[in-house]
């Protein structure tokens, strides 16, 4: 269906790719999958006004947050980023130099994790930027990880900070994407904009022998230790004082850190649960490449469900996800 | 980035096949490619009003119709599909019992092709409904089927009708789809609402031995034999008398027939070339599987273009693709 010859010029360059070996401009890619890898693939769609503003991210951003939030998922399972195929609806009301940033920002990323570009479709639509990305990576045979392997006696840990993408968006819709910020709130605002995903981090779980599950913060940690607790059937609790914030973050109410990190999601940063064995060893891995790794509650026999220890009382989390702008207006 | 959990009602079921390892409801899918096989991955993606109408398609033939486009990209590189992913955004307009009446359309086709439904996302959008659709296909190594292997001196060839899409639509839009048509123009018009896509015929095509260029119809003979052109460098002409046409069809005035044919698009039939000798033995293997093989021109030495023959006269064919609705309105 594509409508925009623009995209053909864009693509032939990433589709010479020695790993590729289809003809370039076909509608379908051809790839050879490696004999020791399972393939894993996912999509996700952002739409303009439900999942991004241009008053908070530059085209740029658009591009290179949609492939992040793609790459997370991926990331979440263990495996190695490989390819990506974009799908592109757009209004009248983007011209074609601000499509070109959008790819521009995917390119980035794909840059970074060595994946081509290889299909896409780019078609008109009345209203709202309709930004789909399919990505497709690699995990060694049987190695996938899963959201469904926690058992009692785990503990659960996070990879990076919590909140701060949401402290971030916090600033960029109080003052828009082109205010000037001091130091500090940048590296929360760059948080939301320009997520790095976890993928390192993945690889890490997929080559540990041990049990691990995992899953990403796309939708804040309560949600994504939901899908975790309901996956593998057990209670997870969450312990407030061991939530890992941003400098930039604890300078913020207690309860507002903590309102961030919970539902705040796009932190785009792992959520997992081991063994407590496991968890000591992981965490000296982590360590050893310079990897932050935080333990933040423990997994416990029980009906699926997500609770909060804060100052000695356990309160039960509301499976409410993260609703992007709607909440905020 | 799911915001509708009925999706996930639907997705376990197709989930659980024996050819799947993954984990149910992680945001992304794990499948093992065979060892002897080529991955062919495409995207696609229909925006309601530019691509579809409700007027003349019914929720189910939506979703069936745009499974349909993607498996034909498939089946023009000779490959099996196998898997699909769906991405949907939904405008207020749309309820989730049109919504499941738009993957029961696309299960219809998945499960005679035995395809596994092995992610998505649902998302809302404010305005116009946005179907994105990857599907993975597998091939067996090296026998993909690409636009720029014709050579001149090959034969032109097509597998089914030219146009026939076209006129169901221009029924459906004068009268709308809940009209009563008569048996012949009710071919048309299920031409337009739920084609097949000539899966068996793009596996015989890379079964054979010999060279084979191919693509799909899906924007009109003359963009598609261009794309053929463009990619082998080389010139086509289309000989006016020899376009298959469907008896519904053939009762309409040539002029109209032919600009069907040429630009009307959305036939999902293969359109080939492949060297004289080869045509005899393709068209041999197709009538042994009782299936239709048309042959429509020839590739000739030249400029990338393609040309029509008629009446003794030689026409260069403008690039025009296919439109959708805007040039009927």
């Amino acid at each position: 269906m594509d409508e925009f010859s623009f995209i053909n010029s864009i693509m032939p360059r990433q589709l010479q790719q020695p790993s590729l070996i289809k003809g370039i401009g076909d509608d379908a890619a051809v790839y050879k999958a490696s004999d020791k890898s399972d393939q894993v693939v996912c999509v996700d769609t952002l739409v303009e006004g439900v999942h991004f503003r241009r008053d908070t991210l530059s085209p740029f951003q658009i591009g290179r947050k949609g492939l992040a939030s793609n790459i997370s998922d991926l990331a979440a399972m263990g495996a190695t980023p490989a390819y990506y195929l974009v799908s592109l609806a757009v209004p009248e009301t983007w011209d074609e130099k601000e499509l070109r940033e959008i790819y521009r920002g995917m390119e980035e990323l794909a840059t970074k994790y060595r994946m081509d570009l290889i299909g896409g479709d780019t078609v008109s639509t009345p209203a709202a930027l309709v930004l789909t990305i399919t990505v497709i990576g690699q995990v060694e045979r049987t190695k996938a990880r899963y959201r469904n392997a926690a058992r009692p006696g785990d503990l659960l840990f996070l990879t990076g900070y919590a909140g701060s993408a949401a402290a971030g968006l916090e600033l960029l819709l109080k003052r828009g994407r082109t205010a000037t910020f001091s130091e500090e709130e940048l590296a929360l605002v760059k948080a939301h904009q320009e997520p790095s995903p976890h993928v390192e981090q993945g690889c890490l779980f997929a080559d540990f022998a041990g049990r691990v599950a995992l899953n990403d913060i796309s939708d804040g940690v309560a949600s994504e230790a939901d899908e975790i607790a309901e996956a593998s059937h057990v209670s997870i609790v969450i312990e407030a004082d061991s939530l890992p914030f941003h400098p930039s973050v604890s300078v913020y109410p207690a309860s507002q850190q903590l309102d961030w990190a919970l539902y705040g999601g796009e932190d785009y940063v792992l959520l997992g649960a081991a063994a407590p064995a496991d968890v000591k060893e992981l965490k000296e891995r982590f360590a050893a490449g310079k990897l932050p790794f935080f333990e933040v509650g423990r997994v416990e026999a029980g009906e699926p469900g997500v609770f909060l220890r804060q100052n000695g009382q356990l309160k039960k989390l509301e499976k409410k996800g993260y609703n992007h702008f709607q909440k905020r207006r």
